[in-house]
């Protein structure tokens, strides 16, 4: 069945999924970048930005993993770009260059209408400006009976968790303590979601938990 | 060189250290216990308690790792007992019966006077009425070039590392989630406070991070 998840989501031993101050020069936030580390040192990632080979073994399987069966993703519009407010022009187009490594239909929370974006590689970029209930359908729709991924950042996979929208949750947890930046878990009851930690096994450079809901 | 550590500390994945509700019947707060599946499945807990073997692995090197060189305790009252106020008699000797698991002094932080309380096998319970850094130049004092170890609970924690006083710190992950309690990170910035991870050790029931100054 069609799954609405998280996959590889990474976050600090003391539960941030960004840094603080996020700009051009630190989309992440930060120090967000250490979150990552794991994921960087991978096959899957390497290989997605034609970088050559990558680290194999338990974290490269968990990488693998957030892709399998993913028709559509969701983004907040902070992962999209560090763009406030209406779009000026279409000069901005992702972080991620011609071809994104998404392949299907993305769906970006914003304010501000902007016309569909297709890129090259099969990624097209829709900007959803009537909430995230109506990105979730959308997504849905356009997933074609594959799992809608959401991709974050910390605010959006919030949203989501706490609308009682996500079946199943992967994080990664990076050897990394941060003390600041945006805190997934502050004041988000996981189990009266309905969230347990159903798995939890050691990846080479971070700790992978699956939560379901139960 | 004598250190002031935190040991063998279980907190959940999003940062709790007990649950809510604290009392008698729940002198961990509510699903507390779950953060200790880990150390009472270990043969250092089995054995402590007179109850015989338990698990031998990961867990329980580093449930005996965390007893290793410890000359003297530092408790909160809240972690001796769940009688609050001023001490009634000296009926409360903690939760561990006639003997128990410290063989060593063992300062509590309380705000009522009370003689100090000698045990069977080694414990001496002393109550320090004036504050936290004098708990420490006594146990200090007490441990004799060994190290003290904090023992908890939470808000205990939490004093000795705002406070810039412990030189290393253990954490167990358990593979659960409470959403709501005592949570060991809020508000505390780690990396401001000189710590970092430096070493994360899969165990079979908990995940072991340890953490130093640098």
């Amino acid at each position: 069945m069609s799954k609405v998840k998280i996959g590889a989501f990474s976050v600090s031993l003391d539960g941030f999924g960004a840094g603080p101050l996020q700009d051009l020069n630190n989309p992440l936030g930060v120090r967000g970048f250490e979150l990552h580390t794991w994921f960087q040192r991978t096959t899957v990632f390497q290989k997605m930005h034609h970088l050559g080979e990558g680290s194999l073994g338990v974290d490269n399987d968990f990488a693998a993993r957030s892709f399998d069966n993913v028709g559509a993703w969701i983004l907040g519009r902070n992962m999209f770009g560090p763009v406030r407010g209406p779009w000026k022009d279409d000069s901005w187009k992702g972080w991620w260059g011609d071809e994104p490594p998404y392949h299907v239909p993305v769906f970006i929370l914003t304010h501000h209408a902007r016309a569909p974006l297709p890129m090259k590689g099969g990624t097209t970029f829709h900007f959803v400006v009537d909430g995230p209930e109506s990105a979730l359908r959308q997504a849905k729709d356009a997933a074609g009976g594959r799992d809608v991924r959401i991709g974050g950042g910390v605010s959006t996979i919030r949203q989501y968790l706490t609308g009682g929208h996500v079946d199943e949750m992967h994080l990664a947890f990076s050897p990394v303590v941060l003390g600041e930046g945006e805190n997934l878990f502050a004041d988000i009851h996981l189990p009266k979601l309905g969230f347990k930690p159903v798995q939890t096994t050691a990846g080479e450079e971070a700790t992978h938990v699956i939560f379901k809901r139960t």
